[in-house]
């Protein structure tokens, strides 16, 4: 079984409403030095297959359903999950 | 400046309905491979402040408002902006 966390970003282009709401927040309870926030998702994956196939398939599901092209950047990192 | 990454997991014994869901999507479309997916949040912060001190702020942050401590887990990450 192997582990592959999903890193998804807004571009950089696309304005975060939850992103400024929670920047205003953090400010209004005493935390002024915050100067942005901004919230993406973070997907984790538990999955069989090959080393080698793992990266492809990703990407593709990423492209068929996890990922918003036109807002959302996304990078991930592939990992062994440890037996239980 | 400095830019904090917090990452933010369900806790293991909480059901993540999303999560549920994005899995069963994702067997759906062909990826039978995929047995679990867990869906979380990454929160990006730019704030100003030391070195020394950034560490606690950002740990009293989560627990003032970014996380829920009851089903939520986190981690974060310091880094270094760098100046444009």
């Amino acid at each position: 079984m192997t582990k592959v966390t999903i890193y998804v970003t807004l571009r950089e282009s696309v304005v975060d409403p939850q992103g400024i709401a929670t920047t205003e927040a953090l400010q209004k309870i005493g935390y002024e030095e915050v100067k942005s926030v901004r919230v993406g998702k973070l997907i984790e994956l538990q999955l069989d297959g090959s080393e080698e196939t793992i990266e492809a398939r990703v990407n593709e599901m990423c492209k068929d359903l996890l990922i918003n092209k036109v807002i959302e950047d996304y990078r991930f990192e592939i990992g062994e999950v440890a037996s239980k």
